[in-house]
This record gives structure tokens, sequence and C-alpha cells, in this order.
């Protein structure tokens, strides 16, 4: 199965005073793609939090920085889980330009800007100890890696 | 009385890729400068925020970007409390540059980089609703700006 | 004519502590739909900077917060340009909650949550002196605002 | 030989609206502890961009979030250099609660809330491309990382 891919465009916001994208920033791109593909199998957090008591908090990643994002680039941020246990799931996740100039000159697939790898744990969003992923998830999470495989 | 001042280093995530300090990112030192002087009068918003159940909204606000600041930049933020009824407070502030560079060659005071009006308004922390301000806070604006006037 | 209009949908990274968007990050939303306006038009303040080596700088703004947006809220932000001179130019611009609940009960347009005027000037991408709008610019400004009265 | 410390202090514009510090803000507080590490040596990053045409981008990064931090939070960042070879450095940075409640009841050094090696690469301010270390500092990493064995 193909990884989700989430559109993300760069804005001032996003660059820094070297005229590139801030290293920080990408991380935001990161999770806007975490939350979407949350959305799109049918959940917000802000339901998650209000209704299930349980919020995800990163807690710990990797990232390889491999080449520059700049102002105006479109950007697409990919998205896919693995299992991690019973109350963290992982994410691995790249960001590619997309648009004009994203890909190779011979219509290959270009080199990701970014490599990341997102460990999110399952937590009370009152206290933030950790729990049990809810079973949708699980089951989201079973079927996208098998179906991967 | 001379209005109360805080230190902020300009750093890279402040920047953007214009090579100067992005415009947003001057709401947050202004919002640093209130959260200090509030300390210097010995409360924190944490404190607020649990024992009495309240936050600080702004309302609104007024920006004068009147020169840029940049990379490395050390500047200086006033905040000068002015009485705004009973649920919110005014605050004018102006940022200056100081350090080397920031006054002017005659040794004067040099002209703000940024002058703003920012009215805040004390609400409930859970319903956003408007509330009176604590009477800690309705004494020490009348104390500070009669002493300014 | 009707105001432009740009989507923007409230992450994590835009929100704070108190459970709202953080003041700030409303400036970043304005800045998104100026620039997607911009891009409309058919240019990108990438190919501004590098072709005809200017770019925006905001010059001053006052904002109204009126209704605070939170974590999942679909916004749209409008952006209206107003003539300012030969070398700015004043935007308009307000953000409304759209998608579920965005609207009046009875169908009618929301109030905004927030209302803003945000003059922003033409610079010399390296030495920040003020020059002159494009032509092209002049021309946008004028028939919009001409075919809005 | 001891670490360098930097105090940071945590803001509104840091938290999210779980309550808790941001997950990419923390990147924030490590790259002000390298930038003050770098001046506390005697240059800026300014100077070093200006005078030898050079600026430090993050190549890689790991993260262990263990704890979170919270409005108002004072926190100390450390910074410890190690070589990397000829056109990068590595640092391996802390992030400790200090103030009231940061250390443990036996006056014990506290757990750090998060730890964090990052590689940072020395590279041409206009192309991005990969350059020397300035000797000063493969000197100041020599002489800091042989101190500290």
């Amino acid at each position: 199965m193909s990884a989700f891919r989430w559109p993300v465009r760069v804005y001032w916001e996003d660059t820094d005073g070297a005229g590139i994208v801030y290293y920080a920033s990408y991380l935001r791109f990161l999770e806007r793609a975490r939350t979407e593909w949350l959305r799109a199998r049918g959940h917000s957090q802000q339901e998650l939090s209000r209704e299930r008591g349980i919020v995800f908090a990163v807690a710990s990643l990797t990232v390889e920085y491999r080449s520059p994002a700049r102002l105006d680039d479109e950007l697409e941020v990919t998205c896919e889980p693995e299992p991690l246990g019973a109350a963290s799931i992982g994410f691995a996740q790249r960001i590619y330009r997309s648009g004009p100039g994203g890909g190779t000159p011979g219509g290959g697939k270009a080199a990701p800007l970014l490599e990341a790898n997102v460990r999110v744990a399952c937590v009370d969003a009152r206290t933030l100890r950790p729990q049990r992923l809810p079973s949708f998830l699980t089951e989201v999470i079973a079927r996208e890696t098998a179906a991967g495989g």
C-alpha cells in the first residue's frame, strides 16, 4: 500500500534568515501529516481528547535533513505507521518536494528532502500517563502494516 | 516612573527568509515582556490560572513596525500599563535595539524599532468569559499609572 | 467582487496552553492568505525577490480578536486590497470559522473571529528601502478595488 | 569540564493546547544554547556569515522526550561539542528543569526532561555546500572534548 501523503506549502513563517526552512519548522509539517493521517481514518485529536481523554505525545524522534526546502516550495509529507506495543505508535515519515522541479529529469521519484522516525505515545489528557491505544487504532495499524508487507 | 524593560535576544527561530525578524515574532517578544512585568509584581500566569481560574487573552492590538531587527540583535522590550475598565488592561509597549549600535551617536536615546498598543482581557480559564481583574492588579495599575503621570 | 478566501486548518502548533489559538499564530494565517492572493494573480514572492529585487514588509497592523479558534477548526481567511500610495498596499482581512458550526443556525453568515488591517510596504530585497509597487500590482489593486465599489 | 548551560524560560508561545511545551519548541531552545555556546567562545553567527561566508545547518538529530516542561518553567539547556570530522560538529544536549522543584528531594541532580544529539554541518552561506570548519572552532572542540575526557 502506498504511504499517506499530505501537501504543505512553505511560507515566510517557515523560513529563517539563511533563506531556507528552519529546522524546527519541519517538525510542524510532520505533525500536520500525522494529524491528517488520523483524520483520514475518521478521528480528530480534539474528539479523542474530549471523548476518550487521550492525547498523543511525541516520545522520541530521529531526523535526517538531506536537502533544504525554500520559500514557496510545495512539499509532500508522507506518514506510514508501524506497530510499537500497546501504548505507542511509530511513524516513518518523509518530506519530498513536489510541483515543478520536484521530480527527477527522467520522471523518476526524487530523493526525499528529509527522513524521520517518530515515536508517539498515547497518554491520558490530564495526567499524561501512558494509556493503551484505542482499539480502532491498533486495528488500523495492523491493517496498514500488513497491507504494506 | 520609567517603563518596565525586558531584554530579548534575536535567534534564528525569530528571523525569516528576508533576513530580518518575522513580523509575528515581535508579538512573542511583546508577550514575554508582559509576562515578566507581571512576574516582577509577584504573580505568574500559571498561578493565576490554577488558583484564581483566570487567564489573559489579547483582545486587540496595533503595531507600528518602524525598523527591522536582525539575527543576534539585543533588544529591549518595554511595558507600561494603562487602566482600561474593570476587565481589561492596556499596555503601551516598545521595542528598542540595545547593545552596540542601539543608541544614537551622541549617546541619546535611539528611536524604537516598533511601537505597539495591546489590550488584554481577563477571562475565565475554562469558559473564556470576561472576569473582573483581580484587585492586586487594579491596584498595581493605579499605582503605576499615577506614578507615571 | 467577493473577497479572496484561503482555507487554514488549526493544528497543535497553532494552539497554546490556554487551549486556543495563540495570538501571534493568526498573523501567520493572515500572511498565508496575502501570499496566496498574490499567487492567484500570477506572482510568487520568491519570483518577485529574485527577478525584481523586491520583498513586502509589514509596516503596521491593527487586529481585533473577537472569538477564539481552537484545535482542528477549519478557518477561512479573507484578503481585500486597498490602494495606499505608490509604495504600499493595505489589506482588509478577516478570519471566519468554516466547516461544521461555522455558520449561524439560520444559515446566515457567521461573525468573523478576527478582523485585521495590514499595511504592507514594497521594499528593496537587500537594502529594505521603499520601492514603487510593480505596475502589475497597482493595476490589480485598481481593478479589484473598483470592482469592489 | 562541566557542560555549557543556558537558561530558558517557558512562555505561552512555547506551549500547545495539551498544556505542555510543543515538541518542536524544544528545538528552538536547543539552538539558543548552541548559539550562546558559540558566542561565549567569542563568535556570533551573524559575524561568521558576513565575514567568513559560512552558516551552520542541522544535518541530523535524535531527541528523547522524557518528561514535559510547562508554562513558566525555568529550564537549563546544556551543550557539549563532539568532534565529527572536518565539516561538522556534534552536540550532546540536555534540558533540565531548574528553579523550585527542578532538583530531587535529596538535593541530587534531577533527570533531564529531554536528551538530544544534534549534528551540525558547516556550509557556504550562499551555496549551502559543505565547508571546512574554521580553525578556531576545531581548536575549541579539541580543547573542550580533551578537557571533558
